[in-house]
């Protein structure tokens, strides 16, 4: 196979398996080609991600060495991408009862999911993220995003029983928007024991939905990479939860006047671009 | 741009967008290139993406045309892993009461959600899809998969009201495992009046979710792409939807001697590989 035909192939190969360490000798099979010819390819291919700061292909030495595509977004592109779906959040139209806000268009959307997906997976590229957990119904687009570019599973609780599911493990957590005590649970062989979960949710209010899935994650031996929900209504009254980065923060909403203010949340600040 | 570089970035950047028309043109001035050097590029893409039977570009002739990358996975991959896959969920130790049979590892990994999706996204690439339709919950994984490469949105019904959804439109349907009228739901704003609309579910036993979600295309003004499932119950009882695709078909499950029977369904048979 020519060299230009290899670069295809590589490409999509690499893309269709984020965060997987290829060995060279398997390209060098794959195509019949010196592995000589195969580090040369992958240079090209690691400057040309490298120069359009949308990708980074990593290499890892040595005998059980290897490469690795590691999906990255530039803090330019983040901060283009966050500033405009801030603006379009920014549409009254979107106003709904209880200072909701309707995302459900954003979250059915394919190529939004696939920057908001990469611009998360940016963030904890090197966390050693083994799922990412969220709660139904919403916040399911957003997890999946997220794992396809971690390529991890990713794993929903539920805030009732399911017949569907087997056993599972069940925590209390307080619904700061109703102010009681709800339950959410996750199916027993769900999350392997000791897993380090990545949380996410679409929208936070209070935070006591993401305080549910802590406890689940501790119901499970495991340990938190981090918790990360696209937006997070800032006027709202005190949070249950400290450490949350989001990628839009919504700091009013006025019904009457159908006004709704969002900028970039503080995923920006928290994200380090350059170590890429 | 040196070809080799042009072609990493091409692959990634048609990849990226599935189903949509590129004019030539564009990566021309992406590149600095001669139209006469891009078509040349596309050539090989197309022929490294022909050869490997994963994937095909499309090219439009004429003053507004262009490439399109249009995803698949051609006869002999999906054989395969609908063969697999059948297996897999002949796993004893996924039968749960009520002849349900636990898919969530399935529908929670990012390498299966990309061969189901390119795989249904095959069967529809020329069906002019506008949207892909489920109900919640299991169903969302499998929406976006097929979404993402139909690059189409994905809306979720539900089956009880949100409030974070705004006005909704509801059907009634006859909930079959339960032989009782239940309801279900789609925000106004979710769907465009007229839409040409791909149902899709995780598990079907005896269709009666399908048909709701047939009654809500209808209610939208929309016409059906299709209807497909990602497992269907072959040995329950009469269905009462008739024209639907299934890639695994379940034809015993035996609580007792922990015995389940699974093999690919009637997806193989009805989709036309050779088309492209």
């Amino acid at each position: 196979m020519k060299r230009s035909e290899r670069l295809v192939d590589m490409t999509k190969y690499l893309m269709e398996r984020p965060h997987t360490l290829i060995a060279l000798p398997f390209f060098a099979k794959r195509y019949g080609a010196a592995k000589s010819s195969i580090s040369e390819d992958l240079a090209i291919l690691k400057h040309t991600l490298a120069s359009n700061q949308d990708g980074v292909l990593e290499t890892v030495a040595g005998a059980a060495g290897g490469v690795r595509y590691i999906p990255f977004l530039g803090q330019k592109h983040a901060e283009k991408y966050l500033s405009d779906l801030s603006s379009r959040i920014e549409d009254p139209s979107r106003i709904l009862a209880g200072g909701f806000v309707y995302l459900s268009d954003i979250l059915g959307d394919t190529q939004d999911l696939r920057r908001i997906g990469e611009l998360i997976a940016t963030r904890y590229a090197y966390e050693d993220v083994d799922a990412v957990m969220t709660v139904e119904t919403k916040g399911i687009a957003l997890a999946q995003a997220i794992a396809r570019y971690l390529n991890v599973p990713f794993v929903t609780a539920r805030k009732r029983s399911k017949v569907t599911e087997g056993a599972t493990v069940s925590v209390n957590y307080i619904s700061s928007s109703l102010s009681r005590v709800s339950k959410m649970e996750l199916p027993t062989r769900a999350l392997k024991k000791g897993s380090k979960v990545l949380i996410v949710d679409d929208f936070m209010k209070g935070g006591g939905t993401l305080t549910g899935m802590e406890e689940l994650v501790k119901e499970f031996d495991g340990t938190i990479a981090g918790v990360c929900v696209l937006c997070e209504a800032d006027f709202d009254k005190e949070k249950l939860i400290n450490n949350y980065l989001s990628l839009v923060k919504i700091s009013k909403i006025d019904t009457e006047k159908k006004l709704i203010l969002a900028e970039p949340g503080n995923f920006l600040d928290e994200t380090d671009f350059d170590r890429f």
